[in-house]
């Protein structure tokens, strides 16, 4: 758990594209925002106040969020300098890079004297349970994919939105990097040990009021044979009430797998659901997700007009659309 | 790689039963074992000459291999003896013990002064990638279970074996601790971490002649919510082009899991061999290996009768009547 608010470090970050954490956390937890420490040369703006890290602190910032991604991999000797004052200053540090927190020797020793916590995200901190598959009181909803990278966190976050609008009982439920850092915790599931990943998802998903839905963010695909596994596991760790499924139209081969056409939506409809009611019978599918965000407007309502009427479900950009239709096609469960 | 020949030890084990692991290595791969080391006490014997270390050195063995389960979870001081003199005598220790060898001081430093080897099977050794999944030269067979431990890898290992006394081009792929212990090779696919549980597989199964068969030891099941998620790892990162549907037919509830029906044969084959396709769309289910351990002859014999009827496939019991009529299948594909 990676204690809120945060203060959004963006780095020298070339663009805005370059801070994708920062932006996820700023539109979908603003409250967790509190500011944005740019360094020279910075070229992203998340429209936050810009702070030092003694302003950030007196804000009440708990925690320094690193919301850009590094080039080639490596901490600059110009973030550490950041990283180790703001240690100094009272910050813990969280980060979903892929060269770690706990790998620097200098932020090990300044973490320790300073009695200050490195969360590295894509490492599990937890020893989590083998999954036990007993139903759990409460609702879950899952989103699966034709594909990789196809929406499924922003349709979880976006359904979780509106339920809270409206006043239902609704949790984000992060499985991946950037649903950790926007939230503050959950499992980086991919970097689970693979006996546990089902029983990982159980230990994030755990019983609550009959009312409330757990939206898990989704991983991977069952079609996509890198990661097929992960995503088994968060459909029976899970034990989704409901299932959405997620699109993205215009691609032409699975994510990074050249050759290796997407199936259709009925046939991922054919294949999760069966799998899904191995742990939990009741599981219905009640809504598509479409990214459109490559397609122009008319082009993007022709789209889903089309799958609506094929599928015979409410089918969505959440993105253009909001999520108001899978939220009542949830609620009509 | 654990370097063969073994020298089995037998430790203190209260029964066979307790001596599993070395009762797989010298039915599947004899001449890997050179002989037994048993201590005082033993009721365990694999019907192999008793050595003493020096003994087994000179016959030849490189590795003491752990064969026997140890109770309670924990290196007895008298164990301890035995494999700290093995290695001050030269041999190289292997185990799939929960509690490892790398965690005992006193044998890490001994390894190290003699510069020999600790292997813990239950670890990954190596730094495994993502899987590509392309299409590899060679074929590949895998048997998916209704259920965990219904005799998937005894499976595979009849099947190699007939495979080889016919002249085939055979090799066993172990993926399971006892697997690895029995060849001395092979991927503990269920301690790898999630993203790379398929390319550990693609790695385990390299290209290979056209002719040449990988028996990939399967594990888990599509149906048990534990691990459902290393079976899909299994299918996609091991590109079956043949499935064997094994089974235990008097087993009332998924193991571990009472009140979890096990699915039936024709779901299972329903459900993997799309899945399969996915990775192959070549894949076909080419037989069904039933555990009748549990059934009297006459019983075992009606129960085979029936499936292999009902499901249009050769249904074998590879203990009672081998893995002829599988391996037939294979050869007619």
């Amino acid at each position: 758990m990676i204690k809120t608010p945060y203060l959004l470090f963006l780095g020298d970050a070339p663009d805005s594209l370059a801070a994708k954490v920062a932006q996820g956390i700023r539109d979908w937890r603003p409250d967790n925002a509190i500011g944005q420490f740019r360094m020279e040369g910075c070229k992203a703006d998340m429209g936050l106040p810009d702070m030092t890290l003694a302003e950030a602190k007196a804000a009440g910032a708990q925690t320094l969020v690193i919301g850009v991604a590094n080039r080639g991999g490596v901490i600059s000797p110009l973030w550490k300098k950041v990283l180790v004052a703001a240690l100094e200053e009272g910050f813990d540090l969280a980060s979903g890079l892929h060269n770690l927190l706990r790998d620097e020797p200098e932020l090990v020793a300044v973490a320790e004297a300073c009695g200050r916590a490195l969360h590295d995200v894509r490492i599990p901190e937890v020893k989590y349970p083998i999954a036990n598959g007993e139903k759990r009181s409460g609702k879950r909803c899952l989103a699966v994919g034709t594909d990789c990278s196809v929406g499924k966190m922003y349709t979880a976050l976006a359904m979780d939105k509106v339920m809270k609008a409206r006043g239902l009982k609704s949790s984000f439920c992060a499985t991946g990097q950037t649903g950790i850092l926007i939230t503050g915790k959950g499992i980086p599931l991919d970097a689970v040990v693979a006996d546990f990943m089902a029983g990982a998802v159980e230990w994030l998903t755990p019983d609550n009021d009959p009312d409330h839905w757990d939206m898990i963010e989704g991983q991977g695909s069952l079609f996509h044979v890198s990661y097929s596994g992960v995503t088994m596991a968060l459909i029976h760790g899970g034990q989704p009430d409901a299932l959405i499924l997620s699109h993205e139209p215009t691609r032409t081969h699975m994510r990074g797998l050249p050759g290796h056409a997407l199936p259709t939506l009925e046939q991922l409809r054919d294949t999760a659901l069966p799998l899904a009611r191995v742990a939990n019978p009741a599981c219905e599918v009640v809504g598509i997700s479409v990214n459109t965000a490559a397609l122009p407007e008319d082009a993007a309502l022709a789209c889903l007009a089309e799958i609506e009427a094929r599928m015979g479900l409410p089918a969505v950009d959440p993105f253009r659309q909001g999520a108001e239709r899978l939220v009542d096609a949830l609620a009509a469960l």
